[in-house]
């Protein structure tokens, strides 16, 4: 097994020798824009990985990553439109640098090459691979569609909010896990178990984004922090507050969460104290735990050595050390 | 075999049975309103009778016509949005019922819940489907993005003209008839031929919707006669006038091609007398005519009873009689 880093430069070299330098030119140039504006390259390594845990060469599913990749980057151009975002990576957007019209067409175009890229497989796997994908895939739009429905509805439950995440960001973790496995012929006992691994950090992993988009070092966290308190996001941590808070101070978070004043600090603060002092905050770090816990669970039924179950948990305990 | 009218009833009553019944409802319920807003239904239809062509039912192609269907409405969704069009069948496009995000996404959704079709193949047969799903589809994207590039170019040839028609229209037609010949397992000449077939009749008629644009009997159109003059659109008829007429009469055509006068009328006289003129509508006619026989010269070789070859014949003949 190689490390992390490794498999993510291998993925880069893939990337860049496949450039589509197609026509028409106003359809590609935007595609490899956006998939050359860098980005952890996450997913394409697990899929890398997860090929080699189960004693494939990492090669034989380069296809399938960048399958992972370019969809992921799919989604990211028509998320940006739909929230009129102006940067990506510290870059303009898609739609920005060009515009919505291009954002949506180059946007299609991709979900349709992520496709192709499994015809590179024999007819069952490839059928595996296609599955997968598609049920990924609408999984990932339903998961957009449940975010949009939340921004204007005042009764959405912790379950539901879970399973926005789980289809908006968590699922594609798991298929790019799992997609390894299937092209390295793994039983399914294996790929669901592989799955259910990717997916479970997935979730804990976007909690956690949660919890540092509040809690986070400004020096560190990527992000502006508070950010979707300004926005009056209903991550994890609000509706976990709004559920454990006495009724006037839900009352007052539910109505801070519906105001926008010039300079939010105040705001801020307030509604950060209100998640610590609700147990909110204790809470929404338990739930990243039990979640990772959860993913480590299930390697327990995955045939690998217990040398590559070390590098998996591994693997998630850095990707949550953020926290610490 | 059925006729078209019966084809057509049958797919419409699969098309309502499998209704998209599904959460969340806001990603749905668009799908299943551009779905039902009718339309010919023309391309599905051409897949169950490529089917029944090669001797087998129509119910084992009725998949395959159905994501046909879908992404050729995922397509008329997402140009929608392009175009600023608020109309589409008569009723408000999506965009426009909805917003441009529902657009977007629901548009996405049904690209991949037309994939997800396909899977109700067996491996080899969903392999072929799904592949000649992709090269169609991505064609189209190209088709759309050179339509979009011409509207800003001033030196657009006719091939290129024509490859756009065949990319944006024409391939769907012919990817239509070739799924009905795969799904009945017919040889890779005969679905050759098929899809010839199909994709020249297809060009053949865009053709002639470029000619009845400028032509048509305003009684009989269904769009407003002379609307791609107003919007100084470069078709066949246009680029084909330009490379007929005298210089200054070419220049005339041009400037006519740059203003948008309140008032048409006259504007739409002049370009039809220079169309007539310089032996555009002519030529156009005859291009129309050349494609139409090429499509018919396809089925020589495809190995069909001459009482099937016939009725294909007549389905193009009466696709094309508008002209007459």
């Amino acid at each position: 097994m190689l490390s992390v880093l490794e498999y993510s430069s291998i993925f880069i070299d893939y990337l860049n020798e496949r450039s589509l330098d197609k026509e028409p030119k106003n359809l590609y140039t935007p595609i490899n824009y956006i998939l050359n504006l860098g980005g952890k390259r996450l997913r394409p390594v697990l899929t890398l990985m997860a090929t080699e845990l189960f004693d494939q060469p990492y090669q034989k599913s380069l296809d399938a990553a960048l399958a992972i990749e370019i969809f992921h980057n799919f989604s990211l151009v028509h998320d940006d439109i739909m929230d009129d975002a102006p940067l990506r990576r510290g870059q303009q957007t898609v739609h920005e640098k060009w515009d919505i019209n291009t954002g949506i067409l180059s946007g299609d175009a991709m979900l349709i090459l992520a496709y192709q890229l499994f015809e590179n497989y024999d007819g069952a796997i490839f059928k595996e691979l296609a599955k997968l994908f598609s049920k990924t895939a609408i999984e990932v739009c339903e998961g957009q569609q449940y975010d949009v429905d939340f921004e204007t509805r005042d009764d959405v439950t912790i379950p539901e909010y879970l399973r926005m995440i789980e289809y908006k960001t968590a699922v594609l973790v798991g298929a790019a896990l799992k997609m390894g496995a299937i092209v390295a012929g793994a039983s399914k006992e294996c790929q669901e178990s592989i799955y259910n691994y990717g997916r479970d950090l997935g979730i804990a992993f976007q909690l956690q984004d949660d919890y540092l988009d509040a809690f986070g070092d400004p020096e560190t966290f990527g992000k502006q922090v508070g950010g979707d308190i300004i926005e009056n996001k209903k991550t994890f941590l609000y509706l976990t507050a709004l559920q454990k808070s006495e009724k006037d101070e839900a009352r007052q978070l539910e109505h801070l969460f519906s105001i926008t004043p010039v300079d939010p600090t105040e705001k801020i603060e307030t509604v950060k104290q209100q998640f610590i002092d609700s147990g909110a905050a204790d809470a929404t770090k338990s739930e990243m735990e039990k979640y990772t816990q959860r993913a480590f669970k299930s390697l327990d039924t995955v045939k690998i050595s217990e040398n590559k179950k070390e590098l998996l948990r591994a693997f998630g305990n850095n990707l949550m050390k953020r926290t610490v």
